[in-house]
């Protein structure tokens, strides 16, 4: 353990968690795809946790099918205000996104009591609405991706891009494994880890990657 | 891994949750405080990892003094939104408490600048003009426990408890080792781990577990 302060300017920071990370990634035996080797990293950046290298499941060219839909102006609809919280907002604005968290609207609620459906039918139903490609980030409830997965089945409703890292014991391994076995293009965090700041982190790579 | 899908009652998940923890803590061999267990569980459920069980550092009767504050009116402050987002401000609010996240203030921001020092000076004077105790909850800066450390130290400004668990590769566990040296009530993780989810789940375990 590391218990001397040095002094890294604060611009420096993040440089340099990258460098210690990769370094750590190659002693393990480690190399990642290239292209992926940026959310990947950015992911043990935001949790320390060396295990995403492993656990981390992109679908084919899934990075640069969620920059190029980020790039044409894509949302993102995130199902908790943790996720929301922690995207690069201004970011996103320069391609014309924005960031959603209709689970957490309090007229969600409201409409999904009235109506006697869940949350999650609503969320979607205003997802649908917007009418552009939405990339669907779910770091917290299994239950958004197993809606998410009946609606895709029955035809209503279809995202263009599905990250899907709820974090938990009951039925998540099960509901992750749902979106990897679906045609929708996804990036998916398998086993039981993930969590807002790991869908907030994989969104963030996906925008700070994309150069002109 | 379990890849079948198990009809659970919304409202009985996280009961369910927090048995499969505690029956894999046991298997683990590993016996938590009875005091400290609803905390640590918390984060373990929030995170998937039961590398916490190991790692976080509760000072003296921290979980009993942490409540107290709260049960008596204690407001927290945060290094980031995603924390604030992730702590129930509702139920926190039926104690008197409120939730700050003075270093993503855009005037906090304004207010560094124009006097040539760091948003975490203006965050902590700001904390002390609130005139009443403090819980800080850092989950994401290494620079603002230093920065806390070093007001103690001046005897600028002392919070009344500290939740230390930034993330990260530099300056992360040598900033968690001031606080656990500090004669400040304090729950840290020891190393690299942590993170603003954790930081909420801990401020909600605080919150949940008051009972008058």
């Amino acid at each position: 353990m590391n218990t001397q302060i040095e002094y890294v300017r604060p611009d420096e920071i993040e440089k340099r968690s990258f460098e210690i990370i990769g370094r750590e990634l190659e002693q393990r035996g480690i190399v990642l795809d290239a292209v992926q080797e940026p959310v990947t990293k950015r992911v043990i950046h935001t949790t320390a946790d060396f295990d995403y290298a492993d656990t981390l499941v992109y679908s084919e060219n899934a990075v640069e099918k969620a920059r190029n839909l980020i790039k044409n102006g894509a949302h993102i609809v995130t199902d908790t205000n943790m996720a929301k919280a922690g995207i690069n907002k201004k970011r996103l604005a320069g391609y014309g996104g924005e960031v959603h968290c209709f689970m957490a609207d309090e007229d969600v609620a409201a409409e999904a009591k009235s109506r006697g459906v869940t949350r999650a039918t609503v969320s979607m139903e205003r997802a649908a609405a917007l009418h552009r490609p939405v990339i669907f980030a779910i770091g917290n409830a299994p239950t958004a991706l197993i809606s998410l997965h009946e609606m895709m089945q029955e035809g209503v409703f279809t995202p263009a891009f599905i990250i899907g890292v709820p974090v938990g014991f009951v039925n998540v391994e099960a509901a992750k494994e749902l979106i990897i076995q679906s045609d929708v293009p996804h990036i998916v965090n398998r086993g039981r880890k993930g969590g807002s700041n790991v869908a907030a982190a994989i969104c963030n790579a996906l925008v700070y990657g994309i150069h002109y």
